[in-house]
């Protein structure tokens, strides 16, 4: 029998609350979106000015992150043509995201997670999550 | 040009607070929807114990509450074998809801937005989406 | 060789013209569809007020009627539960549709295209769909 | 509560107006779609002569200028293979569009909805869109 350790809609309210603090920090609102390990979304907040495009790629995003289990700017250095990976871009119903702003949420060295932001460039969507993760792990309980 | 009014994620988040309450007070844990009058989800959250299935069904309840204007407990009324309305649950690339629990949420006589909520029965459901427009109506600023 | 009758653009436009007066008649706002006779639309009007979940719906109503060669509403009556075109509703990804206001568009005998209309009643939409044909053939050219 | 503009179905027909007078005078026949701010369709022409297969493009090119809030060209560029924002032509099951052609509205400094062309090259296509801009721009009520 497996044990798995996933984040509760706490922990997720935690990581929606840092990700919006870092995106008004920026000055790009987002959406956020924060999944469990396999991949289900928990919580969802579009900010006043996301863009409605960008609800389902924050959340394929994090999907993607919690399921693949790597940071979504990594597949999108993989998945050029020629590589070896080009092509994980249209699995899973097109819903495998390979622009950056996808990050697994790691505790203790486990997954526990996902979360995704969309609306900026995928620079900025990165900050945002990783503001998120950040914020996390300084402040859960 | 027309000019339309629509919730804010404070808003959203005034009717997901509503509707969690509800959703305790009854001792069901709900996935709770809150989309736009266009149909775009604004924020969701996915109480600890909602159902993974009930992702999908609250956020298209909400859309559909919103975007046909009519709870969907009445549409399930109307769409049964023999009724005109029969097929209407195929429709909108299989969306459109019309199991209880997706109400909209109606401003000075203006749909503003829908809620979605599913986990429970069809009838707690509902009244859990009540509960959020409720507290909203109350609590908006 | 095939030679085939096809409705041009001003054809649908007419169309569109006598359903929308019709609409307007009975006082309810319609998304209203036009499609040749392979079912690929032509025209498309939401009027203000009309259903976002109509726009769908009125698409696949002209596409079925023009390509199943019936008025959505006789569907309707002949797919419930225990006969045997029961089930057709789930065909064409789900474009198969068997509420009524979709009615095929015919000229010197032949299907020419479809038209369907969507927001009101499935009554309402047949009357505003027919109301679109009575018009085009006082005035086509 | 957010207010919201949005195109009118009789300012959509003004967009579909110009944009048709410049497919005229550049000879290409199109398909012409303009939808609202939240991306769903108010209006559609398919010009005689106008491709099947552009009925979808030219859709979503408006659905995505709309709701993404640029120009399709410009993700057309953006989204080659080893950018960062490659792979987003997958998200939104397949809707986002980045072949030029779909522009944003704007009014006032708002985005109130989206034009999209197909038929042409993406150079007439996006031609035509802006040629609907420019007429609305000058002849809007």
């Amino acid at each position: 029998m497996l044990s798995i350790k996933r984040l509760s809609l706490e922990d997720a309210r935690i990581l929606l609350t840092g990700a919006e603090a870092k995106s008004r920090e920026i000055g790009v609102p987002m959406c956020i979106a924060v999944t469990d390990e396999s991949g289900h979304l928990i919580a969802f907040n579009r900010m006043d000015g996301g863009k409605v495009t960008s609800i389902d790629i924050a959340i394929n995003k994090a999907f993607t992150a919690a399921c693949a289990r790597r940071g979504t700017h990594e597949y999108n250095k993989m998945a050029v043509p020629g590589s070896p990976t080009f092509g994980i871009q249209n699995s899973n119903q097109g819903r495998f995201c390979i622009i950056g702003g996808g990050l697994p949420v790691v505790v203790d060295g486990e997954i526990v997670g996902g979360i995704g932001c969309s609306t900026g460039t995928a620079e900025e969507d990165q900050v945002v999550a990783q503001g998120g993760i950040d914020y996390f792990l300084q402040h859960r309980k």
